[in-house]
């Protein structure tokens, strides 16, 4: 038997018990053995769940028991889910993670530990929801060089672009109806500026460049600037507006990377992924471009791609998964406003798109005085 | 030193050379060790070619090297190709394929062979081309159910069918095109026909169901029957004309699959799907709907396929891959006509499409005695 702990007890970590039992036959063929679901860690109390019996609130008895294999983290954040992590690991135990943020800042240190210790990091669920994307990027595209990988990598943001160009509704009232729907927060901060999909972009560029991007070192822009008025114009010339984010690699072997909104040809694929779907296009010198597409979040897709690493891990106890990154350093990145593109233009009086490709230093320069409303990537 | 022989110096073999090349830094590290293209077999000559000292003509050489770990079969068809891929794993060889025709009839059999022989028999580019969509169903998708899967599966038609919605052309004008841009063969039947589409969602079901599903059992309508005015009508309605493969596992674990054009509504995703470009949809139980988009043929993006197997075959060497399906028998299959949607009926003095979705004998009894000129599903 192979014994599974989950850490945190809320949409992601009851979906993953939820998953484990529904689907407990193909599973456990896939994993050519028995898992046992042993513990739930959470400080809370659920009197009424199912799951009752196997929820306790210490982690030192998970961290002691021989027979827990796996720890899924689905704490969130960095400090508790950090220090349990480290400690799992040490105990010689593989971590499975759903935890962007911890992912983003400190993977590449805990990739490390997991080696040290012969144990496994898996974290597919912190990009794109249930999406199969990184295990795709490092095993499927492993001939390849990647030069450039962008996308609608967040949920919310997208739920809320969406309600604007279908309804013509502001942002305000359509951040008002994503937090009704349950798609936003009640503090919308790190979806609405761009922060979840910043880690996003730089677990992807980790694994598609080979050294660690530090969230710190991405310009950050979300869509609270975005207007109905923009919107409008965008679909009058055939675009849609999105927040992506991007992170190409130079011919110089730095790192350009950043998240904005974008607006993007209705006919380009990405155009159609709607609501709270994610899309995410990598760009390889063999294979051209491939996209992945599905749900971002929610609680069943979120927890199929954490119980794929489960399975994972279950298959590889006694072998490593080569998942790993060197570090990195802030010289790596080049400036993301010399990488050229077409750009929208609003200001006070007029809005227009550009007709050439130019970095943002020309155009900053060619509207130098006048009040510049909105500034955004045209994605050609 | 990991040494490599492929069979088949045509566009496939000759892009995995290239890939191998190209991408040697990156595709020693993905494999931790080194690889070596020790042969290329075919029976022609190349004098010109940079690979001119690695051309041979006998199989058997490749067969009795013990410095040879993975045959690449990319000679395609089942007669020779057959045979060398046995005689290759009975060798104690990995064999890696984008022979779609193989796989679809004999997997099953060469599964079990590569099994019986501790190596592995791997196929990523017989689906999809370069579209990481095997893997990710076997890996990404371990936690699912996997209720239906469905898409564009042939580049050739999807190029055929793109030119005719958007130049308004005749079937058999955007055939003569599609020939004339070499993205159609001289005899184009397996692709129009909708036989090599057939195919590939067998190898898809194989391993989403796992149970071999032979063609035979497949119905199977190519494009030949679409005309202009089918288009037309379509883009009038909010469709467009593709030809899809589908499967879908029933409630009482029969199969229906099929392989037949149909109007998709402009905003889903695989409506965006042009020119010779592929898309796949996988319904799971846990994660929804999943789509994987790319290059569906064309030398190096099935070639990067190919090569991610081969450092997959590397990496496994002394380990086998979980991939395998059991026997299947015609009784695992319900007519598909039994499937419920929506149609487009054309007859000789109108054109509509149905409000509910029936199944083909409701259709066919309501049209009884009416000369039925067009009768495809419309994808809801």
């Amino acid at each position: 038997m192979y014994g599974i702990a989950i850490l945190g007890f809320g949409v992601v970590g009851s979906g993953v018990a939820e998953v484990l039992d529904k689907n407990s036959d193909r599973i456990a063929r896939g994993a050519s053995r028995g898992l046992e679901l042993k513990y739930i860690v959470d400080v809370r109390d659920f009197p009424d769940s199912p799951y009752r019996n196997l929820l306790i609130k210490d982690f030192s008895v998970v961290e002691n028991d021989p027979d827990v294999h796996v720890v899924v983290e689905t704490i969130g954040g960095v400090g508790v889910a950090q220090d349990f992590t480290r400690r799992a690991l040490k105990a010689g135990k593989s971590v499975v993670s759903s935890n962007k943020e911890l992912v983003a800042q400190h993977g590449c240190e805990l990739l490390a530990l997991a080696k040290e210790n012969g144990v496994n990091y898996l974290f597919e669920a912190s990009v794109g929801g249930g999406i199969p994307i990184l295990r795709p990027i490092t095993q499927c595209l492993a001939a390849n060089k990647i030069n450039e990988i962008y996308g609608i990598l967040n949920g919310t943001t997208n739920y809320i672009l969406t309600s604007m160009i279908k309804d013509g509704a502001s942002f305000d009232d359509a951040l008002r109806q994503a937090q009704a729907n349950g798609y936003a927060e009640a503090d919308p901060t790190s979806d609405i500026d761009g922060i979840d999909a910043c880690r996003k972009i730089c677990i992807l560029a980790d694994l598609s460049f080979g050294r660690h991007m530090n969230p710190e070192w991405v310009k950050t822009v979300g869509i609270r600037a975005v207007t109905a008025d923009d919107v409008a114009y965008a679909a009058q010339s055939g675009y849609k507006i999105k927040l992506l984010g991007r992170a190409v690699s130079n011919d110089d072997d730095t790192v350009s990377a950043y998240v904005a909104p974008h607006l993007v040809p209705t006919e380009n694929l990405l155009a159609g992924v709607e609501g709270v779907m994610n899309g995410i296009v990598v760009r390889g010198n063999a294979i051209g471009d491939v996209m992945f597409y599905g749900a971002g979040a929610g609680k069943l897709p979120t927890a199929s791609a954490v119980v794929a690493d489960i399975i994972d891990a279950a298959k590889h106890e006694h072998s490593r998964k080569l998942i790993s990154w060197d570090e990195g350093a802030p010289d790596m990145m080049r400036d993301s406003a010399l990488l050229e593109s077409r750009w929208y233009v609003r200001t006070e009086k007029t809005q227009y798109i550009t007709e050439k490709p130019q970095s943002k230093a020309v155009i900053d320069a060619a509207f130098a005085g006048l009040e510049v409303l909105s500034l955004f990537r045209v994605l050609d």
